[in-house]
This record gives structure tokens, sequence and C-alpha cells, in this order.
């Protein structure tokens, strides 16, 4: 892990920009943070359309983690930003438009070949990146992951221990094996869900909810497309990790 | 509105008991409201258990309201506690409790006659509880209802201009009349769900806070039966109400 840039932000932000191998990631922590004094960290997820066009949101997201004494961090997902294309994943991409366009129902096949590969290679990605910020002195733990695609962090709430909460935004392109391997995660989830999301679909997102194995779960459904995430909804999402990883 | 009673609760809170005409009722304030100063007002609604019954839940609630610098009160309901019975309703409970030992579906004409003539009732002594509370020089507004028979708070919401914001405890037991009404409501609904409520139908539910008209609504669903609310579902509520009374 290379730290190539770092700028202090409003707010007392420290944001630096690494490298991890040929993975590029974004690190922020609060001012605060110190070997003597190690803050827990949460994992910025997010869709697959490169860090650059979604630095404002994850920016956003990482002051409010900062502000409650939490250090973020995220990583490119393969096929992304600058990172190399990747021949199938352009593929199943331009299917699942096409069906969308075409007002046709999304076969399982399109899903499957649109996430499952993603799963794959970006979960040990994530891993990885985890093991690098675990390394650094004023990072200590506990560890949440929160939003992007639902089925990575479905994924690594199954399979990375050192992950003790998750925030989700309920999804419906999700495959029917990361359904079933949804009854496996016992970390407390907090799950959003955007009621009118046109391009969810309700009923499969409530099913999903119904599928997580954990004791403690939590869906927050407000009214709203997919980018109209209330204000208040990501206070309480905040108030979720704080109680969590504090 | 005569007060019967006075103590200060742990936590500087002011307790009053009270009687409007017939009905008993208890006043809740934070010590630092005056006429100088007034605060805002939740009703607290609840099950038609008796207030005696219900007092502990209800003075809970009051606590968190007044360290949020809000007043809380609540009436007793037609025909419980220390009120006169009401044959029809004591006719209503018992057809329904034989229909669940029974197992069998509970018809609409029960859910009707249970809950309809209680709406009728209550609903004018609410508002004249609200009339009397607010001549008092320490209350001051704005408004909001708070939990107890959701179709009780429905009618309220839809009819008393005074109450700018609602939290609502989602029930299956609702009069097809009173889903019709919902699709009425204008102000900000906080809606819990427990997703596992043996005594309520989840689907019922769901369907219940889909026809709730107003443009900011929220869907807080939790695991667990009825009286399993998890104390971060109530902090949330809390949190709502902070937001559109202060």
């Amino acid at each position: 892990m290379r730290f190539t840039s770092e700028q202090r932000l409003d707010g007392g932000v420290l944001e630096r920009e690494f490298t991890l191998g040929e993975i590029p990631g974004i690190l922020w922590t609060p001012e605060s943070a110190s070997a003597a004094a190690p803050v827990p960290l949460i994992l910025l997820g997010h869709p697959p359309l490169g860090l650059r066009k979604m630095y404002p949101r994850l920016a956003g997201r990482a002051r409010r983690a900062a502000a409650d004494g939490l250090a973020a961090a995220t990583i490119e997902l393969p096929g992304s930003g600058d990172r190399p294309r990747w021949a199938a994943a352009e593929q199943a991409r331009a299917d699942l438009r096409r069906a969308m366009e075409a007002g046709k129902p999304v076969g399982d096949e399109i899903i499957d070949a649109l996430i499952l590969p993603l799963v794959e290679k970006s979960v040990p990605e994530w891993q990885a990146a985890l093991n690098a910020l675990l390394l650094l002195p004023e990072i200590g733990g506990p560890v949440g992951y929160s939003g992007g695609v639902i089925s990575i962090g479905i994924r690594l709430a199954v399979v990375e221990p050192r992950i003790v909460a998750a925030g989700f935004f309920a999804g419906s392109l999700v495959p029917r094996a990361m359904v079933e391997e949804a009854r496996r995660i016992t970390i407390p989830l907090h799950v959003l869900l955007q009621w009118d999301d046109e391009g969810n679909d309700r009923q499969a997102a409530l099913d999903l909810f119904d599928a997580f194995g954990t004791k403690e779960k939590t869906l927050h459904a407000n009214m709203g497309g997919h980018t109209g995430v209330p204000q208040f909804a990501g206070e309480d999402a905040a108030g979720f990790f704080a109680r969590h990883l504090r």
C-alpha cells in the first residue's frame, strides 16, 4: 500500500489517495486518529461507476464517519474507473441495458453474469485492502462495511470475520445464489430501501431483507427514487455504525 | 381540566395526573418548560389496556421526550381502565379473542366493530385534551402523536391540523375504511414494524404503509415480536419527533 497524495479537508479530516498494487483507493481519517488512539474503520462500497464519479458522495459519507470518530476507506472496483476494462463485465452490462430499455424482465442469466464475477473478483481485493489498512497504526477496529453493490456486501459479511456490522442499500439485481448466501449472515445489518426506486423491485428487496439470517437487522424504507435517500436516513445509518463500531 | 396529583420524577420531569370531565390523563413536562419558554407536545397513544397497566411504558416514553425538551400527555381510552365498561366494545373484543383462539382469520366485521366505534369516541376526546393542554402556559406547540391504536392515529392525523408529525406502530387490525382514510394523511410519518409480530400480518402492515398519502414517510422494520422493539428503534423514533417538533 502506497500513499500517492494527501490533503486536509474542512472539519479536521485527512484524505489520502493510495494504490494497493494496481488498485487505486482513498482513505479518510479524523485528525484525532493516532497510534495512541487508533480509530474504527468503515469500508465504503459504491456502484461500479468509477471512484472519480462517485467521489462527492463518498467524501460526504467519509466526513460524516470522521465526525463520529471513524476512519473510512474505499477502493476502485475491477473494470471501473482507470482500471482495465473487462470484456465479460462490459458484455453483461450491455445485456442488462438492452433488457431494461426493451422493458423486458431482467433474466437470472444476465444478473448472474453481471454480479457473480464482480463478487468473485472484488471481495478478495477488499480483504487485501483491509489487511493493509489495519496495519496502519492510526487504524484499529472494529470494521464495518457500508453500501455499494449489495452482493459484494453480502459475501464480505459472510466470509470476513473482521467486519462486525454492515449497512446495505437494498437492490433487486441480486443473484439467487447471493440471496441464499444472505441467510448465512450473522452480524447486525442496517438496510436502506427506497420505496419507489425505479431500478429496484420492491418485493425482491423485501424478500432479500427477510432472507438475511442475522438476528439483528433493521429495514429503513423511505419515499423517493434511487438517489433520493433523505438526509435523516443517512443520519440514522451513521448512528447504526457509531453504535456498533465505537 | 383539573390536576389531581403532582410528583417530580428523576431527571427533571414533572408528572401531573389530571381529569378532563370524566377522563383521566397524565401530563409530563420537562422542568425547563415555562410560560417564557413553552415546549412542544407529544400525545402518547397506547393500546386499550388501561393507563395503570400501560404506565411504565408510557412514563419511559415521556421521560425520553422530556430529555429532548418535549412535553408528553396521554388520556384513558373509552371503556378502558377505570372508565365505564362499554358493552359493544367488550363484545367485539370477545369475538376477536374467539376468532384468534380458534386460529381463524379475523373477519372485517369483527375488526370494524372493534375499531371504528373506538375511533369515533376517542378522537374527539384527544382533541378536547389537546385544547385543554394547549391552554397551559408552559405548553406551546407544535404537536405530535405517537403510537397506540393506529386507526386513532390515522384519524387524528387527518382531522387535527395542530398535529404536525406522527409515529405509528404498524398493525394489521385496521378497518378497510381506515386504510382508505390513511391515503389522506399529508404530515410526516414514522412507522415501526416488528417483522415477526405474532399479532400482526406483515403484508397488511406493508400495504398500509404503502397507502399513507404523505410524501415523507419512513418505515423502520426490526426483528422480533410485538413487544420486542429494540431500544435503538425507540431512539430513532425520538429523533424523528425531535426533528419535527423542535
